[in-house]
């Protein structure tokens, strides 16, 4: 049996029986009581996720999925597809956005290699689970086989596994695929049904002209692919990404292994769209990190019932808005462990 | 002469003619252009600010001003006024909020009496700047006299010069104080006409009788001072607090000494309001580091034509909200000198 398979099954949402004793213990810190807002909130789904209340701060870990895709011979992309090799090369070096901002908040970064497709072999460090060389254009048929998903999404819990064994206690997803907001924005549209011309964005920068083409495309992809819509995991193979699946069971191994799961921006919200169409429980692992200013991002979000806790007008994912919020959910569970109490610090509290 | 005279004659707004060398290095970095949004404009305000395309981080120091408030005795706080000094000692004890963010930060915290009612004699590590045991009632009076306004604004001016000195690259400001929600806000009234109904808040907690009560002794505070309230500096005497002035002081002197200055929440942006007031130029080394929840920010900090970094529903003060937006800030920093650029990490650039 496969590690989704396995997997599936051993997912439970969160146990909400310790949650008065966790806010009791947030009302008690020397502060007025909610003052410190979202915190608050976030150190409560961390020791929730955690099922505990008295929540543990390991490591951090950002994964960053890389992968091609077929759809970019459609022109839906502002940048060649050799840039996916080009960034993957660039993060392995240190030079990247995501190597910069996981430094500064002392989060560990994965690069793989889901299928990105030129062969990556002079890559020292590269963490490969390919799945093939790229994905099938899903305008003209399945990005790839029922085999080739289930494949990615094993993969992605296997690396949420080893993260859980290596002593990470947050996880944050990040992708890297030129061309994969297309396939993001129609899982998008089929988890949530969204209206295509509502979500789709300019990704990397592209003009009026390539965005309606863009926009053209993604409905082909819709229609092209309708029978296989019913189901979640049949759907993440029609429409998806190797990248875009591998971090959707990312987020089911967080679930299953009880790890807070931060998710990037736009394309991570994708695979957490497949994630929790695959598993609903999932959901509750869930932080989403950042309000992406790709457009369409704003309304999914809403669909998926989250509401982001960082708003920087950022649009580049590879993880980099998981890796600024995951220093946000850190600062609410240290709130949480590190503050002193009303009754220990002899401070008074609140008039009648 | 003060330093508050000797300041503000050496203040410059910051020289713009480096804009577009360090726009070009922000979009010669291997991203899309523009994709990292917020953290290339705070890059560019810190650049700005130091003068410089080649900016240094060095500490970041919050400093978190106390204070009492006369008008506490007209029972518009949730809190009683022993608060004050307690908190002091919580923070100098480290288990107050703001010690547990600046810590996760890595900012110094320095914690400065700048006119607690209670003397602050068994308190190893306070910074003492103690004007007087707290101001007199603004709803029958002045606050302050002008030697007084003066000599809390020299403080904070000479607190940033320290600062300075000892290595700081960033400063943050915060603010200790039962009662100050309602000086803060009869300044804010008073320097940028919002309507007192509209900015007044619940504070720590009070609830609508307690509101409608304090917005009449606003109303009061600003009918009685009317005739101080031409000149910016008269106006902070009458209307404020000893560590507002100071916090005002911290900005001017950051402005002088060309430090990227992180204003807290609420209490902040009203000595961000009379920093302005006094010296406009001021506004543009002032970094906002959070929306609060406390009602009535949202308007001020538009009427500064400002967009606050985080909105995280926080409304504690005491520099929470400067520690966390600071290592946003330091994160654009590092994007601008750490991240590789297209020509040097053999990324193509997008296709035209």
């Amino acid at each position: 049996m496969n590690a989704y398979r396995r997997t599936l099954n051993s997912i439970r949402p969160p146990d909400h029986s310790l949650e008065p004793s966790i806010r009791a213990h947030l009302d008690d810190l020397t502060k007025p009581q909610g003052s410190l807002g979202r915190l608050e909130e976030l150190a409560l789904q961390y020791c929730l996720v955690q099922g505990t209340d008295r929540p543990k701060l390991g490591a951090k870990r950002v994964c960053c999925l890389a992968g091609d895709h077929g759809v970019a011979d459609e022109g839906v992309s502002a940048f060649p597809k050799e840039v996916t090799p080009q960034m993957v090369h660039n993060m392995l070096a240190g030079g990247a956005a995501v190597n910069v901002l996981t430094r500064h908040v002392n989060a560990q970064l994965t690069i793989v290699d889901m299928g990105v497709a030129t062969p990556m072999d002079n890559a020292p460090g590269l963490c490969r689970r390919r799945i093939r060389g790229g994905t099938d254009n899903i305008a003209v048929g399945p990005a790839m086989t029922r085999d080739e998903v289930e494949a990615a999404l094993s993969a992605g819990i296997e690396l949420a596994e080893a993260a859980a064994a290596e002593g990470v206690t947050m996880l944050g997803s990040g992708d890297m695929g030129i061309a994969n907001t297309t396939p993001a924005t129609a899982l998008l549209a089929a988890y949530l049904g969204c209206p295509v011309e509502e979500i789709t964005g300019r990704g990397t920068g592209i003009d009026d002209q390539r965005l309606a083409h863009k926009i053209a495309v993604i409905k082909r992809a819709l229609e092209i692919n309708r029978d296989s819509l019913a189901d979640a995991t049949d759907a993440l193979a029609a429409l998806g990404g190797f990248e875009i699946a591998g971090i959707a069971g990312l987020m089911l191994g967080a679930a299953a292994k009880r790890l807070p799961m931060v998710v990037d921006g736009f394309i991570s919200t994708a695979g957490a769209a497949a994630a929790c169409a695959i598993c609903p429980p999932v959901r509750e692992y869930l932080i989403f990190s950042h309000l992406s200013h790709e457009r369409g991002h704003r309304a999914v979000v809403k669909a998926l019932r989250a509401r982001p806790v960082l708003e920087l007008d950022m649009r580049l994912g590879e993880g980099t808005g998981a890796a600024l919020a995951m220093t946000i959910v850190e600062a609410g569970v240290k709130i949480y462990n590190e503050m002193a109490t009303f009754s220990g610090a002899a401070v008074s509290t609140k008039q009648s």
